[in-house]
């Protein structure tokens, strides 16, 4: 019988346990048999450390458990169901994760069978209770969950393509292949913190839209992370987050299972999570069986339920790899299929007579409820909107909007204008005159910086700061967890795709949140990047605050945005194209130092990523082209007038966006950069990298290939050799 | 009078206080009076947060001490003249962060006058006691503690130039700029970690190398971190390792100063720091009182020390920008200079009479005897090693050449060697020969891998690992934390020059770490950063674990070798590069998959970056070049037979670090690319951008410019179009 935590002793003398005939499970009661924590400690002797398992160890531990009622016995079935889907998927493909699978399905049965809310046949249901698997590599779990509950997107033939060329289900799980799948995890610990961005999307849309009587925004979000999740710092900066907020219907689920992937978690973890957690401001609940002790987790969930006030975390002692008589409570079944022979045995120990992939038929039976009872739950609240729509027309017109994406009419011409003539300001500034005007307009934009609002000019004025009580404002207060600023953002975007999220911090610290700036690109989130201070010309706080190679890093990644507006004009039409794309993330690399409205600029220009701003050639045959980007152009186009002094044809060449640029015809790109003028000259204050693409072999790019230092901003660009000067050489030579 | 911990209740009575004639001091009774603890609470309501002020509250904070002991006035002028330092040199430079020097400034001057073991006139001197701080925007603290301790790179001048292009004294702490300056901080969160790598490499070599009797590696590591390093993950995760391992002689203070860049820490930090590091397995210990409470701020440090088992947290509240009568307990004097205005009442209000930069001669008197003393504490160190060399001659050898880098001769020896006959084997297992090898024969060689030391293979396997109890080891195990493995491994390599340091990952989640990689690449350490799973060659763990950009975004950054092997030869080549280069870090990218051993690469042609593996070609004039790097020279390798089996005259190039390849004359470029041959094609199963530098201008660059996918590696191969028949297509539609 089950060890309980105080919490669950009430339902503990109801609690049922399996009938089946002979399935030898493990133990359940950690007082009288072994489990993890019972184990031998561990050495730390020597490198290779193996888990003691010796044959009559092992068997101890698989003593059969008394019979008790059907349902349980139904129970056991569609557990063990997960397992083998898990394991037979992972066997078929000769590769992934069964162990993670086999320890977690009884907390995926409970939770999708008997907790959440979801409609198979609409993944997209707004009200839907959202579920991440921050431990991705366990994504046989969730498609087998997926799978049972009758979602289209994972039906046997999935199960059995799984981590294969054009599948939908992919090696670790991915929104953008499966419906069903919230979030794209795997790195671990994104997960974790795209959950937190979840949880606070629903508590602030329930504060802006529920109305007494009428909550039309109400669901929780589910997350299973494991050890690694645990150790990854953007973990416990979301979880701080979490907790600061007081995120009540976030419940998190702590697969304890001892096991990473270089063996038993206490050579290098042996904090107490408990502790910290509680710490952190949540509730923390210890579940001492997730094997077997059904009751105990349904106890759990119940309790994390009533706690309004904070985030749950459900530490769940699990066995990684549960059934496995010889790979159980291993490393060895972490992230390797377990063998044919293996696999036999495992079918053997759990008493599983079925073939790969079968699902028994009172299982699917029981699942099969979850198709009609998804649609009622969606007709019961399309039907609860239809009452709010007619008392509330406005919110409920806005409230659509933001689960649709259908972005106002004309919302674009809230942007502010400029003329050269406009007062010389640091992008950073114009910049927060475009998300002030963009907020009066966008229902679904808000967003924050980590802790430098004052410096990244990130504050919407209309608004207030979310907080724990104040959660229907728009000012996200991240503090100084740039990683998981990113993740969360992630998560505000994939709750509802007309919520447009912004995150700031300086441009060289996306160096702490790359890998989530990646999964906004690979997930398609349209997250906002305002990263200022992009460049040397942020001065005295010098190289550790000076992006060099962060352009051109950015450039190299997939499917994302990177701006680099020179003015006022530039500076509207990078968030007139990061606001169009809401599949695409943008960054917005902006100036800490003022800079002059520049005549030429426009954003019809910007959107097409590189446009000329001024030429004085005929017939498309300039002597030479500058071309330069952000702060630079203003350097390029004073270049270029004092080059026509002289009596040159030059053009001058805004490269704002390469990505934009690249997508244009060949025809538009030739009548920008003609390719038979090889007189070409780039300016942009960071590393040349990459540069030979635009000005050519004999081109020259003038940058910087080396650290910054501490200076002024201007005495830097001189000592850095950016120049009008330099540029004017650099032409010369040329042409 | 001070509130004091139990901890140091015993010393509270002998408590002597200022006795200077006018000082209107802070209060340091936070019972009576008003601590940042006991200010209003913030509400969240409205974004425009300001700390509640009203002159009368000021006022009332302003209350003179009653007069005691001389010793005490010399500290309290001490630790003034320390803040006005910190006060006028950013005032001078009209840029800065004058806040923390000002609250930090009594643990700062107790550490580097009363507590701390340090060698003024000899920075490098090995036993001293290392300081970190972690907070480096503070660094006037820094530095006008090192001035006052007599240090020849922070001298009057210095100050005066703090920010200034050329000087010694830049806008955050650099190693590389200023000896005295252990490691590179200002990035948050990094000191802290970059201390537990100090911490770790003394216990290590305190393990390896004292003799009962002999205690030659004996010194402490200190870090002041503040609200900021607290909220970063990397911060947790290097304190989770930090507890695990038992780092002792780890002293951190935390700088409770509750003010942030965007307000009170209220609005984005509000989980119990205390418990968090309790669950860390940290011994905690509070001054409430760090402004005025000399000592409590000694109690702590006293029972810190008696503390073996566990490293401390010593939390000390204190007054950001104390002594400022306006803008104290405020984020106003966090990052700006205090204004003239201002500087005029804090020089009132802390009875300062002296003008800028001005150092009493009773200051200045009693510092100077850390020169002697230093010299004193080198001399009696010297002694002991003397002693201790008579006694352990080997042993003496050995840690001398850690101390001053002098590689074995002949080292490179060990490194292993290739024929085109030798089995196929993928590059991360050449690696971990090559590990293996150098592990022998390098006594400085440690590292390890992120929980992935069974993918990655980097287990020394002649080694244990390094535990708690065993620190003697030299296998690292960093748990799933990327980013503090990174910084740690900065730290390691910052105690002592000849301690090597590798680590691992999947290349991909150099995203994680990359912050890191950049400070070891900015404060040159020379870190071996062992990336395996380097391609879509990973296979079926998909796009989240499949490097695109990564190669080209290492590219792009100054001052690190990226190195991509093809075979066994060059993975020893890129060894013998990697070790070699103790001022530069290197990051080596593996292959998961198997790759044949190729007739012509050399460790030779590693260390140019770029040379030819085979040509049948003459006078330096082939048809066509192909190049790759890694897994994809054997594509280029196989399709230049293909194309010579048709006729033409092919050369085909490996380049497997263009930083070294840039390096070499012009002569040899061309003599590897030579500039009059067009017909150039590359192949990289990553980003193509930035190799039009490679190809040129009608070039054609092979690689995959957008995410991949989940499948086994030979399906993705096919389908990305990384094949020899595109690169022989590629070829003949270029000659």
């Amino acid at each position: 019988m089950a060890s309980l935590t105080s919490s669950s002793q009430a339902s503990f003398l109801s609690r049922p346990s399996s009938n089946r005939s002979s399935p030898p499970l493990l133990p359940t009661d950690h007082h009288v048999s072994l489990s993890p924590r019972d184990l031998p400690s561990f050495s730390a002797l020597r490198a290779s450390f193996t888990r003691s398992s010796s044959p009559t160890l092992r068997r101890s531990r698989l003593l059969p458990i008394s019979a008790a009622a059907t349902d349980v016995s139904l129970v056991d079935t569609s557990v063990n169901t997960i397992r083998f889907l898990a394991i037979d998927a992972v066997e078929k493909a000769k590769s992934g994760h069964p162990g993670l699978p086999m320890g977690c399905a009884p907390m995926g049965h409970i939770l999708f069978d008997e907790v959440m809310q979801y409609n198979p046949k609409n993944p997209y249901w707004f009200n839907r209770d959202r579920f991440i698997l921050s431990a991705g590599h366990g994504c046989m779990l969730q498609y087998a969950l997926l799978h049972l509950a009758g979602y289209d997107s994972v039906r046997e033939d999935d199960l059995k393509n799984f981590r294969q060329w054009g599948s939908r289900t992919p090696g670790h799980p991915e929104n953008f292949e499966t419906p069903g799948v919230e979030v794209t995890t795997g790195p671990l610990g994104q997960g974790i913190a795209n959950a937190v961005g979840l949880a606070l999307a629903e508590k602030h849309l329930a504060a802006r839209f529920n109305k007494p009587g009428n909550e039309i925004v109400d669901h929780y979000t589910y997350a299973i992370l494991g050890d690694g999740c645990q150790m990854e710092g953007i973990a416990n900066e979301a979880c701080s987050l979490a907790g600061h907020w007081g995120l009540g219907k976030l419940i998190a689920f702590y697969d304890d299972n001892h096991i990473s992937i270089d063996g038993d978690t206490e050579i290098a973890f042996t904090e107490n999570v408990e502790t910290r957690f509680q710490g952190l401001g949540w509730h923390v609940i210890w579940v001492k069986n997730g094997n077997t002790g059904y009751d105990e987790i349904r106890a759990a969930i119940k309790e994390a339920k009533a706690v309004k006030d904070k985030p749950t975390l459900i530490k769940i002692t699990t066995t990684i790899g549960y059934g496995s008589p010889n790979k159980a409570n291993s490393y060895s079944v972490h992230g390797s299929a377990l063998g044919e022979k293996e696999v036999d045995a495992t079918r053997k120990n759990l008493g599983w007579p079925y073939g790969p992939f079968h699902v028994p038929e009172d299982v699917k039976s029981h699942w099969s409820r979850h198709i009609p009872k998804g649609a009622a739950l969606e007709t019961e609240w399309n039907a609860k909107f239809a009452d709010y729509e007619k008392k509330y027309p406005q919110e409920a017109a806005e409230l659509k909007s933001l689960i649709t994406v259908n972005l106002p009419t004309g919302w674009e011409k809230s942007l502010p204008t400029y003329t050269p003539e406009s007062p010389a300001d640091a992008t950073r500034n114009l910049s927060q005159q475009c998300l002030n005007a963009l907020a009066k307009v966008l229902p679904g934009f808000l967003g924050g910086s980590a802790d430098l609002a004052s410096s990244n000019m990130t504050l919407l004025k209309m608004f207030g700061d979310f907080q724990k009580n104040a959660p229907e404002e728009r000012n996200l207060r991240f503090g100084v967890r740039e990683h998981s600023m990113g993740a969360i953002c992630n998560g505000i975007t994939c709750h509802s795709p007309g919520l447009i999220p912004y995150c700031a911090t300086f441009f060289v610290f996306t160096d702490y949140m790359r890998a989530a700036i990646r999964l906004s690109a690979l997930s398609q989130a349209g997250v906002i990047y305002v990263m200022t201070h992009d460049s040397i010309g942020l001065g005295e706080d010098g190289p550790t605050h000076q992006p060099i190679e962060h352009v051109a890093s950015f450039r190299a990644m997939p499917n994302i945005l990177m701006l680099r507006p020179a003015d006022g004009t530039e500076t509207a039409g990078a968030y007139k194209v990061a606001v169009e794309n809401r599949k695409r993330p943008s960054i917005l690399a902006l100036s800490r130092q003022k800079l002059p409205h520049l005549p030429g600029t426009s954003v019809e220009g910007v959107e097409k990523g590189g446009y000329v701003i001024s030429d004085n050639s005929t017939g498309n045959k300039p002597d030479v082209i500058l071309m330069g980007t952000g702060s630079e152009l203003e350097i390029a186009a004073k270049a270029g007038e004092k080059l026509r002094e002289e009596g040159r044809a030059v053009r001058v060449v805004s490269l704002v966006s390469w990505e934009l640029f690249d997508e244009q015809s060949e025809e538009y790109k030739e009548s920008v950069l003609p390719s038979e003028v090889s007189a070409r000259v780039s300016i942009e204050a960071g590393s040349t990298f990459g540069w030979e693409k635009m000005v050519g072999s004999k081109g020259k790019a003038i940058g910087i290939d080396s650290f910054g230092a501490s200076a002024p901003a201007d005495v830097l660009y001189k000592k850095f050799g950016l120049t009008v000067d330099a540029v004017v050489a650099a032409a010369k030579d040329l042409c």
